[in-house]
């Protein structure tokens, strides 16, 4: 990708934090609305300029996407997700395995988003659909499909019960994302948020509302515990272990 | 403890998940508020009684300690953080490090709850205290200290800004627990959920308000995905990679 | 009871409903927050004397039960859920069967409360206690039970999620009963609430946050469809059965 | 209806539930919203496929409708509700009367949603319209008819009051719809909502804003508690009565 | 009364509004919680020097009370409503009647509020107790007694039903009182004032929560009118109908 | 209007309420949102069919209007309020002047609606427009016409301070009524109604938001107390004063 | 301009406040959203004859704008910001300097109002732009560029979570603008509302979410303290010193 | 004060923030609830040590004051606001003149605590009380006296409408302080912080509810424009003027 340059383009209207992917092991992501088109590809551009791993555009417009399109042939777009992926991680060595779990088809373009992301980060994906706790004994089929892998995001609106559940029936860690799927008292998203933050299995943590983008990097970060420690000389933190 | 016995005994009002351990790692803990002293007792003791691993009793009374500690002589209390470790995990072996790092003073109770959860469950924890982001030079002081752990539990009030700023720092998965510290407009707690949800920087998750003790086993999960990868036979499950 | 006579006492302060158990099957109760011993007891003593069903107060203090027992000395009280049953239904024949079932330990007073008043009502009672959803097991063992009644109340806190998986897995009514144990974003029991009015499983109806009483007198209705359609004139009222 | 065969259709997008309707006695049903014409269709046809009772789509769109006509033809469409009847049960035989009460004319559509569902599910119907709290005397005009029927279906918006004074006229289970009918302080809905939650009366249960079809499905399990007791043996579950 | 006297008192602490009599016809009104018993004695003091007309303090503690009685000893104290009368209406001349309806015994704080500070301010007051719409003939036995007076005060908690039923049933001007009477879902009356503010009879107006004082006071506004219009020269502001 | 006959006619999907304006003095309104043109006409001609008095169709579209007038040539239509007039109150007698008070120049379709709603009930109507409180003298310029009324109708979004300020000025009955105008933290309406059940004169009372033509019924309710007295044979109802 | 009269035209549909300026040194603005084109035309024409400070329509749409350029030649408009200034101070003469903030590309509309806002009050503007604290180093490389302003306007939305890293890093008074950028449960800006209230750096005062309008006029008050100081005699307020 | 030297000491569980005052012209503020007398006594003696300005604790117990009196012999506290003063700014330069304007008598701990930092601050305070916006005259007679300050701080309960009024009265800046008082649908202060951001009148400015210290720093950066102006060298910083 012939836009990455020593000296990162000025891009009008934004700051781009070139060190982020240094410090976090993430580069920035631009998120989409209320940006224009041009606004959205000089941010991608700069961006793509200055890193080596998987560059995102979320909640992307078709106009978006093809404005960038220009610039970064190789980006891709996803419809269902609005996803936008401008680079992908380039060593596509597998970091580990998510279970990306749904309760119901209407939770998909959410579910998607965190799949897709996940897959640009370098992580195996493997998709688990409509088990919602309704019909729990679909969800116990899935339970050892769901524990051979590293980490579960859970995805579910309405009632929003799946990651409790899945918690309980799995020792990964679970991430879940409430969506707004629902009506009446489900107050876009916000009853089952709730519901999940306060779910009775501890290992589940929880994103925003519709958030699969910012699930899917929590489990990168996850799954780059090993690689990190790794880089680190060995025992330099000791922990006093006597909170 | 010469609790554990082949047949775990029966509780009244409690239906003991005597297999939890089995299944996700990590052994069913007690909540405290609205029991007896007397079911609070019974039921840990039962846990006790059929589990290796760590048994807790969250946000106890000195009342349900001292009846527990009649059956469990072991276990232990801490006032400020109103945790009482039951059992801690068998072998003390270190899974990993833990930075517990707080916004404010008022906050230390629930960071308290993390970091002896954490320090329970056999995680090596370090302490950050006091960091707030109006003093942003003090968060970047420990920046180093925070990204030489695994995972980092931000637990902050009022505004709750310091996750986003810390995951903004580091590499580190961060776990954000809003506290309930606050007066007038934070709701008790919700402005920080509502701030810990929206922040920019991917790689937070969410716990419940004030939930340390949930914090610690997300935790736990997150640490122990390396010795679940090996116990599993490798490419057991492939992750078709195509969302 | 000598206190039932043709005259209805006078009531200071209340104006007792005397009709109702002719009109609806069920008479009135009394809601004791708010009232006086001798409030309770006057109103109470003037519904025994015109009922010849089961009299309620709910919520009571020891206080008001205990005024009231000078005056109906067959009355009884439950302090763990301050229910005093001032009269029972007289002929006791069973009207079928309930399963109270309920998430936690501390949900207990609640199910107490629907429990208690079942019973009052002629109602045979099973219970089932502490089958979170976090061990999804612990449900699906009680399977058969639950389902070998006729009417299931469901009582969960936090997440709320238990009525919906019950209503998944059995063909009876569910009724769901949100209690406010919980602490942080359960807000008093609004969670709990929210997940159970957003639940996906068809055939769950809800009551108010901790209202055990409420449920158990709506229970108490769909028990006595059989018994009403019996003393109507069958055809009566045809149904146009073209909506 | 030819589509129904051994082996029920693979969906994709779905994970159809078909034990459903042997475990509740109700097949699973199509939420529309947020999916494609074609994954409605492919959904539904292979629930028909697997039940022999009734199937539904609720707020379905005509396009939803259309994709699922060509493969079930006797599929109708209501389009003031939106609801799609795939299948109606077999045996038509009735189960029982339920009344569906409306509070104003703008309350109709989720009157009729109830009402079709209902009929569909082998209940006859009685609709009882426009009789707000607001002129009582047309809702007293009304008692007797309503009493006549197994359930008293009560949909209103605005204050939401009218569950209330049929529950206190009526002996009928009442299940209570708020609707989002309204402006200003309505909320969407969310004042009807804790108006019926609130009420005095008890037997009244409530469901989701504008949930017109899951109150008709939980009728239907209240109808059938006589059926489903004839199946079981009788006094295989005694109940022990001492709660 | 020896305090009146032509130069008011100077009031550390307050800036007493001594003209509002004379533009409103209602003296100042002393709002007791978080005020000094001195506090208190010295505003009623001060006001009651300067005003004719009655003269109120709202939920006064007996401190508050007993303070202010050592300087003006005709006042009066009702410890359900916690209101003291610190100078009555001087010309006790009847303005009109109001109706002091409330739905149930817990209300009756509030009611007797209401109702204490009409007679107070020279209106004379029938009570209609206890005639929640779970029972609904027992508003409408008490129908002509309201009809016949001119205006009604209707107090309700839990699901404040009441008012619009009787707005309903009469052509007096309602104000409705929300009061915090209820649990769980009536979040401590607000469930109440949204279905007051949503009721669909017009000639319904609101006050805050357990707000009886500021009822009678509005009802005190109402019953002058014709008293204010015989003070105007008639035809002074014509009113140009045609908005 | 020759509709009205001895017989009212009958209206598929309503009930109508034709003896409102006998008990009430009103005649039923009808609320436009979701009621086709033809629900709107039959039900609109059916109450004018039946009634001496104002009828109206509140928020009504165009269509509505065009339906109607095809069957009541004499109906009106403001297009900025949105209301129907179908039909004025026959003797045009002016029963006393109100006075529409409002904050913004946005403001004015509901201050409309209230003016508009009461010359329809031949109350005599001056406007005060545009007053807000952060120009104080604005309104205080205003304030003899306004005591010079026997009613203020106080319209206000955003802060919704304004009906406090007029009733510290005068002595009129006010009654607020808040708008959804405004941005941000207005939250469609619910900041200015809060502050008016919040405001510390007594005198106002509240209605729902945007419901301009609801503070007009209630208006003319007390334009009619002296009417409905003289109807009253005098000291039937005593009032015991003693409350 | 020659609109400028010694009588200022009357305007139907508004009051206007001519001697605003007078008394606070701002002109009255207009707020465009509920205006029809004429309206906004009519008021503002008479505000600028009438004043000789700078004038302004907020949130206007280019109708609006272009109705009033007829009148008033002079005027502009912003697209992104929808400000239209009809009108500049007269003298130019440099207040101070505001720095105006932003934490995002999306947050630049309402950055863009309170530098366009500041810009023709006479104020000098600095422009921040994209610096969340997700980067948190991009803030402090502004750091001195702030300090160096006499005021910082600080705009964000999710997580609002900058104006307290700014208020912790320089001695500027900090205005807080929480915009409704976000998603989920950044619930239209109040999320971002909350957390500015509940920052912990003192000097952070906050505005309406999206008003940053607002947040320039307040910024022109503060910089004009120094000039209101030299006409006020000195010492004429001496402030008694002992709160 | 002799705790002050060149090495801060170390403070267990806390991080002081020694250089907030050289970054941000106020030293760090110690909040008092959930801090240990020990923890206050510590904390407040740190910062004392490493300061030459004013340094407060807020919101503190007698126990706390009393713990720090130990040490900080100089400090004061105010019952009535909470307020812990350890040590004043040094210079009792008159920074210039700020209006404390109350709204209640209940307001006064609020306002209290804002005058009080104000003038430990070095800014001269004058106060204005009790002064509602019910009887505005009030307001107005304060007119010229709050002119002639340099900042107001509006101080309100209730209905939160004072700040509007005062902000279209006058030209200084108004810090609006809204206060929990109130009761019923005040919740706690949310209703006049509501209506505060919605006011119409530009140049107000918000703090969180109660926060009345915060509003005093807030107001003493507006009163150092001029000496940190006077620091900088002129012209360093242009501002660009074209936003």
């Amino acid at each position: 990708m012939d836009e990455r340059t020593d000296t990162p383009p000025e891009v009008p209207d934004a700051t781009v934090d070139h060190d982020r992917e240094l410090r976090t092991g993430q580069a920035e992501a631009v998120y989409g609305p209320g940006k224009t088109p041009d606004q959205v590809r000089d941010i991608a551009v700069a961006i793509v300029a200055s890193s080596s791993g998987a560059v995102f555009v979320t909640r992307a417009t078709p106009e978006q996407f093809h404005a960038l399109l220009e610039r970064v042939p190789a980006a891709t777009y996803a419809p269902r997700s609005r996803l936008v992926v401008a680079q992908r991680a380039e060593a596509e060595h597998t970091l580990g395995t998510v279970a990306v779990v749904s309760a119901g088809t209407s939770d998909l373009p959410v579910a998607d988003e965190a799949a897709e992301t996940a897959a640009a980060l370098g992580i195996a994906v493997i998709r688990v659909t409509d088990v919602g706790v309704a019909g729990i004994h679909r969800v116990m089929a899935q339970r050892d499909r769901i524990e051979g892998t590293d980490v579960a995001i859970v995805v579910a609106g309405m009632d929003g019960a799946l990651p409790t559940v899945v918690a309980g029936l799995t020792s990964t860690p679970v991430i879940a994302v409430p969506t707004s799927v629902g009506y009446g008292a489900s107050f876009d998203g916000l009853a089952a948020l709730l519901t999940m933050l306060n779910g009775c299995a501890p290992g589940v943590t929880v994103v925003n509302i519709d958030n699969g983008f910012g699930a899917a990097q929590a489990a990168h970060r996850m799954l780059t515990i090993a690689a990190r420690r790794a880089r680190t000389p060995s025992g330099s933190i000791a922990g006093d272990h006597t909170p």
